[in-house]
């Protein structure tokens, strides 16, 4: 059964699919691998947006630029990327230098003053080298491309091992339609708690050629951020740096007016494109083996259901007992308990997929060889249900933690 | 410079140094690799007593069974440990179990009803084999021995690759002196948060043969917990069983009374063996490498300075930059950030040891070659100064986590 029978993806398509948008990914020499390592995702069009921020005290300078810019600015015309270097913890300095790496597109590109977005990603405390990344900017201006999504989508990887893209038609039912289309990238500093105005390092970048006013994007934005990369956790640690911006350029000549059913397929659209990716991001978190939904049910508010399911996905020991393929419900009803959540233990339930591990608190007995095929799997749901009558709920996806996890973390020197 | 004058360790010492007591460390048979499992501790004469609990939701049925009689007995005689098994999650059945074991020693050493406490450690979800344990309770029993301290501290072993013990002799400068022993294990699930009545599974038993009240001995114990069990983490779990004890039986004749210089030197007593022996849970955490103390100071409130601490402490991000013997700053800045504490992070400086790796939130630019002397050795210190004119601080003990820990982690199964 299709539950969206509006909407037709394409795993192959990126921020270039909707009308009216070009970009490059090309490499500016940030990297030691001589990767790309710089992106660039252009609108034909003045282009309506709205973004979402880190809430990191420690923000980054492009993520305190940016944020300047989109309180300022009506529309926007370009964003660049690039990776290997956060530029955050600069000071002034990172600041005058994401202002200046702006200030050069919007020169090179002719486009006016404070139309151009930058984002970073990578080793917090080391200044852009601005002489690569100005020569970076000549490089992807002048490789705009009507094809170009997928190269800025490899252009943005820190040790993602795969790049990440997708692009949806929107069939709005009336005989018109629209185009939404997106990149991300994660993989670790993954638990982001982005404030519509985003956290990890996550960066997305969303393009869309419908016409949408500003205030409507931001909602829209606000509640599916809220509902896709804010329930990740790859690591528990939130980054200086994760945003999320979506461009509206209205190049398909259909305009979203909030209430109408257009608006709802438009979000619909919206919140399956940006959880997709945010799948994406946990099943290629670093040395992640097992993509796990943590669901809390039945919880007396919907604060305790949270507080339940993010105290399971960040607990190092669950997250290690699924790496080795060990169901071991001791070790999540032991994060319950000190998630500060208010429940009855003894109405616990705690199931693996639908296979029972604690009834009313206690084991549920069900034998560990039924349970051996679903933790060996590459994707399972834990379950939990407190049984409140209030019946509030919530769900985080989250990774295992594995050998790798801390090879890549004890060996990431730049 | 010796701080304390008045107090002489013995790094061999244990619980049965005070005056009156004796202890066993038996095997049961609940381990398999036959190693000691239960451990007793007895006191010769009533001991006043106070205990800290798990804040856990899930406490497990010896902390349940140990928190009522911590609340209708007076005194105590004797303290049963097994290792292997938790006890936790296991419904009433556990609790009666808790209450079988505690009686059968009461019968066996013929001492008045609710006068033995009960611990355990091990899986959760698991009943005690009662059987083997009533096999062990008597084996316990006629091992008693006033050299049984190391036997005891031996047997309570879990993941810990060596057993925690010490004891200190206490010259109260009148002519009067006692002496308190100790005994504790960790060395996984640690991140204590025990209320008079702790957590991690961290246990400890601690002896004393000075004569205190049941009031004062909680206070000192609630104190002492704060500055020292409850200031670790190795891996950010609570434990379901985390317990302290200590009983003073009055054997060497001398009572300790609020407010007199004698308690004065008591709770220094106290603190310093609580803290010797928590540093001990650290330095042989699960996988451990590193004992890192992390100190913030001038924040503006305790609670900001303890966000703050907990937040570097807890980071996976960080832990695993130590054990790659990398100081790594950006996710030091970048927990600070995420912590949700207030300060300015523009004030901000990081140092390790007495070396700057933050000033103003910036890059101090001190060569890594400096930094790397450091981080290779075994201990070190993050000094975190938020300049804040409040001046209030905190500190936290933690470790690195290592490849050994996701294994450990990965491949315990009972």
């Amino acid at each position: 059964m299709n539950e969206f029978p509006f909407l037709t993806f394409d795993e192959n398509g990126s921020v270039t699919d909707p009308a009216g948008f070009k970009a490059s990914g090309i490499t500016c020499g940030l990297k030691k691998s001589g990767n790309k390592d710089a992106a660039l995702v252009y609108s034909e069009l003045p282009a309506n947006f709205a973004a979402a921020f880190t809430s990191c005290t420690f923000a980054a300078a492009p993520v305190v630029y940016d944020r300047k810019l989109a309180a300022e600015s009506e529309t926007i015309r370009a964003i660049f990327v690039n990776s290997g270097i956060a530029n955050a913890c600069t000071g002034s300095e990172g600041i005058a230098n994401a202002a200046r790496t702006a200030a050069a597109i919007e020169e090179k590109l002719n486009l006016p003053p404070r139309t151009v977005m930058v984002e970073s990603t990578g080793r917090i405390g080391v200044h852009l080298p601005m002489e690569k990344i100005l020569k970076g900017v000549d490089l992807a201006c002048s490789a705009l491309a009507g094809d170009g999504g997928l190269d800025a989508a490899a252009a943005i990887m820190t040790t993602d091992t795969v790049s990440k893209h997708l692009s949806v038609k929107v069939d709005f039912g009336n005989g018109y339609g629209c185009t939404i289309g997106a990149i991300t990238k994660g993989v670790g500093m993954i638990d982001p708690n982005m404030v519509t105005v985003p956290h990890a390092t996550m960066l997305c970048t969303v393009t869309t050629d419908a016409k949408i006013d500003n205030g409507l994007l931001s909602e829209m934005l606000s509640r599916c951020v809220d509902k896709s990369f804010n329930r990740i956790t790859v690591d528990g640690d939130m980054s200086t740096n994760d945003t999320v911006v979506i461009m509206a350029n209205g190049a398909a000549g259909i305009a979203v007016h909030s209430g109408s059913d257009t608006a709802r397929r438009f979000e619909a659209a919206l919140l399956q494109i940006m959880q997709k990716l945010a799948k994406k991001q946990v099943m290629d978190g670093e040395g992640a083996t097992k993509f796990v939904a943590v669901e809390v049910r039945n919880a007396p508010s919907v604060k305790d259901a949270r507080l339940c399911a993010e105290a399971v996905a960040n607990s190092l020991l669950c997250k290690t007992a699924w790496f080795g393929c060990d169901p071991n419900w001791g070790r999540i009803v032991a994060a319950l308990g000190y998630s500060t959540a208010q429940f009855d233990p003894e109405l616990t339930d705690v199931y693996y997929n639908d296979k029972a591990v604690v009834k009313g608190g206690r084991d549920a007995g069900t034998p560990e060889t039924e349970l051996a095929e679903i933790l060996a799997g590459r994707e399972f749901t834990v379950k939990i249900d407190l049984h409140d009558k209030s019946g509030d709920s919530y769900w985080v996806w989250t990774s295992d933690i594995s050998y790798e996890y801390v090879k890549i973390n004890a060996e990431y020197h730049t």
